[in-house]
């Protein structure tokens, strides 16, 4: 079964929003087995989006089309899938029911434009949209399928994941044959030291393939592993990771979706350990990151942003005299904020950052990208110097990334070298 | 000048990477006025690739490439080049040179994967890469341009900004006609309430175009004029922003790429006002907001993430029994958070959030998405309720938002209803 994804609107071809949607669905195929072809983003014109539909229709099986199904003049897309396939529209009275109790939910009252939105092509079943206005279409034709979501992103994931990947389930069944896909997430190692150290990929890989997905952030390892039946492929799969992970375990910290924060909230949970963390030039994203995982509360007890000097002496304790003597970048004020957090909390563990992010604030001895990570716990009290480069916001997040790499780390006794 | 983007890499078909590239590189062309006609996604397979540059190269005068040219086994993007083209291998010193210069600064050696990456394609300029080892590609040939860049994004958008742009204006000049466009960002109104708040839009647009570009926090409209010559089109483009404002001025919270941190941190800035803000269910991520613009630090004093009530106790000074009566998502909460963070930093305003992020949490009175904003200042003291819906890392953002865009209200004086 082949995949052809269709983004239809002028913000994606004009850069003002990115292209979300096709990954978020070409992930979701691939979880089903059906292999995404191409992607395309086409333009806010009937004649190129009907151009392209036939394009697609021609050389895939199952078409997924994103976007132009909203309330305003700009939203063509499903006069184009009507004469596409010739039909006609129609008025569905389940449809403005639920456009009604949108609104309703929302205490506001519903406008014409939306209700014009329940007039749907003849042809469609009507996907249900739980999260706005704009229904989905399902149309089978020729032993084809042809699917047409809203283009605002989780309207879209509404309805993947209550209609359109059971459904897509329900039809492929097991006839696509056995296809495994394992990404395993590093942090805190280049790509070309991460290919040098796991030597020999033939030796590790045979038939398997790898990927490297190198981000900001750390480099993912997708393996791919295709065979007749389950049982086989399984076992080539856990052969795989554990020849990856005895030649660079230490730089894993999960699988998959795994995030950083979901794994180091995990390992504290599971050991009983709470945490709060003191920022300066993370400025609150560690703790977003921390707490951006559901049930954090558990764990996470408070965090504080203390950009200016007085923030640090008053709330953590710093003391004034290694402020003015090392700076406030510096290792000594790096282990005295992360002890200052952690004592006036009463956490186990307490972790700070501080550094200069940029694009101002760079002096002789301290560049943009400067950053000291500090760590405490019952045990130790250390702090850990990294330079990143010129560009505030990835400062931020990689310095966000190397200090929940730390507390990984720090908990599962691992070396906290390179 | 019509321009084809080609992205290239399982990852983004399998949606493991999200394609930012091209969104960002149509961002680009189209401030130039080259039209971005199309994009597509193809997969790391020869002979697809080959195909792909055929069709963009048979329909289009501006060719971009992105992804492929990393230093392992799966990048094979320059062997298509070269074979597209029907040239060779050849080596640059300058390549090299520049991959060892950028090892030196990181402390680490020099491997053989990267010293084959100073191999590139004999028809090809190079492009120097700053942020990495993959060298770019510039080749022109009957009278079309074919560019090829790394997919890494901080990488090609380096490339992008120091060469390809400078070097498509120059040869683009004022061919182009004149054509402009113009976002307007607004927050806290549905997209269908804005279009009917905007009324006759015959009579405001005339010959101009205006879209329609919801997101979860906002939407944004944006505005297209063109014509013979720049005067015309400019004044064009002041008069339906004067038109629109007047329907719908006060939820237009800044223009383009402004973001409403950046426009909140502007007008505190120029009034010489200063913030402190105490977050429960933001976790952190209003202070990395408002950090996240440079130079915060001049009205940004210290954030504080109270997940804990304890913490709320000791830190915001937040009374125990109000606590206990009303519960930590309250109004009453909210407000002293606000006015306690603002108290003990001495800044001018003091911000807080408090709510149920979901998916777990909600009680019998209050639901999954209730938030309690509070705002406090030396004139004011203040909370606004909102429901949001059950997406915790949506509900997370559009607090944010809100939180701002009351800070936003509050300090020009605008209402602060719907």
């Amino acid at each position: 079964m082949k995949a052809y994804i269709i983004s239809i609107g002028d913000e994606l071809l004009l850069g003002q929003t990115v292209n979300t949607n096709a990954s978020y669905i070409g992930e979701k195929l691939s979880d089903l087995n059906i292999d995404v072809a191409k992607t395309s983003v086409i333009r806010d014109n009937a004649s190129e989006i009907k151009d392209e539909f036939k394009i697609a229709w021609n050389i895939s099986d199952v078409l997924l089309v994103t976007g132009g199904l909203g309330p305003t003049h700009d939203d063509i897309t499903r006069n184009c899938v009507v004469e596409f396939f010739n039909t006609k529209l129609t008025f569905s009275e389940d449809v403005l029911d639920n456009i009604k109790a949108l609104f309703k939910k929302r205490n506001r009252e519903v406008t014409d434009v939306n209700e014009d939105q329940a007039n749907v092509p003849k042809i469609a079943q009507v996907i249900r949209n739980d999260k706005g206005t704009a229904p989905g279409y399902w149309i089978e034709k020729d032993a084809k399928i042809f699917i047409v979501m809203p283009g605002v992103p989780y309207e879209m994931e509404g309805m993947m994941n209550s209609f359109v990947i059971p459904r897509l389930q329900e039809m492929t069944g097991d006839k696509q044959g056995a296809v495994k896909r394992l990404v395993l997430n590093t942090t805190g190692i280049p790509e070309s030291y991460l290919f040098e150290k796991l030597g020999d990929l033939d030796e590790i890989l045979g038939e398997a393939k790898l990927a490297f997905l190198p981000n900001p952030y750390g480099v993912k390892l997708r393996i791919t592993v295709k065979g007749d039946d389950e049982g086989t492929v399984n076992n080539k799969l856990i052969e795989v990771e554990q020849k990856i992970r005895a030649k660079a375990g230490r730089f894993i910290y999960g699988k998959n979706d795994d995030s950083l924060e979901s794994v180091v909230g995990k390992l504290l949970e599971e050991r009983d350990l709470t945490i709060s963390v003191a920022e300066s030039c993370t400025g609150g994203s560690l703790a977003n990151h921390l707490t951006n995982v559901s049930g954090s509360g558990k764990y996470f007890d408070r965090g504080v942003v203390c950009y200016s000097n007085a923030a640090k002496v008053e709330i953590l304790k710093v003391n004034e005299d290694v402020l003015i003597e090392h700076g406030a970048v510096s290792r000594e004020v790096a282990m005295q904020m992360a002890e200052g957090v952690r004592s006036t909390s009463g956490t186990d563990i307490g972790v700070s950052t501080t550094g200069i992010m940029g694009p101002t604030g760079a002096t002789t001895d301290k560049p943009v990208g400067l950053v000291y990570i500090g760590f405490c716990d019952e045990k130790v009290c250390t702090a850990r110097k990294v330079v990143f480069g010129g560009d505030r916001l990835l400062n931020k997040q990689r310095t966000v990334q190397a200090a929940l790499d730390l507390v990984r780390r720090h908990v599962l006794g691992i070396s906290v070298d390179d």
